[in-house]
């Protein structure tokens, strides 16, 4: 089963897709680069970007919820960057699997409040990959994947 | 020309259509009611409605701007219906106007802290309105259809 694991952000938007089965793999994974100064052509490359990656074969799509940060402007922008995610998801795909970064952090590594570089050792440990994966929000969306891979086995 | 003007919510968002030319004419208002619980099915809904809204002939959109209000939850909840509303006007009617909740009051009233029952009492002032229109998310739609009138009139 292949799975899609979304890590939303202001200046990239981290994904992941991995096969679950027999053993989980890494297919392919990256980032949208949000370059546009303004929201509606923001949004409208952010979905461009995700039309692309919605071209591969994915069964599952999971993503991360956004939480409350400090700086007002951002929590708008990213919140309104999901909410459009969210949609074309639904028109492309259907339905898809909501995780908190509580629950990603604590499905990789064990621990609910592991630093992004935590994340990203046990995501290259899971995998078995060796060399390094930049930037973090790439390992983040791979810790997506990973979580609802794990949620859809119990 | 037509002008649909959006006051996103996330109990009620208020719409209405108004026509700017010869003079100011309300064609239709209302709200789409959001009934859901869930984040995406409530994305679901707010899209069903506003695709029927988009039904009618409109030359132009204008939605208001959301601003940082006190409770997070609710302010990611509007966020992210707005970056749904957005990308779907985007798909069906391309790049729309934004205002702020202080540039709307301010072109009906003259006053950019004016509340909601003095917005609604001068919407109705200037379409020649006699009787209610509720609730106010209505009122707040009309007006902000009204500031794109007189933004695109300069």
């Amino acid at each position: 089963m292949r799975i899609l694991g979304i890590d939303p952000g202001t200046i990239r938007c981290g994904y992941a897709i991995i096969e679950s089965f027999p053993k989980l793999k890494l297919i392919d994974a990256g980032f949208i680069k949000i370059t546009e100064k303004e929201l509606q052509y923001q949004l409208s490359q952010l979905i461009e970007g995700l039309d692309l990656i919605l071209e591969n074969q994915i069964d599952e799509v999971a993503i991360e919820d956004i939480f409350y940060a400090y700086n007002p402007k951002t929590v708008l922008k990213l919140a309104q960057f999901r909410g459009a995610l969210s949609l074309r998801i639904l028109q492309k795909h259907g339905f898809f699997a909501e995780y908190t970064p509580l629950q990603v952090k604590k499905a990789v590594t064990g621990n609910g409040k592991a630093k992004k570089e935590q994340v990203a050792f046990m995501v290259k440990r899971i995998l078995g990959i060796k060399g390094d994966i930049k930037p973090l929000d790439i390992t983040d969306a791979i810790a997506v994947a990973i979580t609802h891979s794990q949620r859809i086995k119990c």
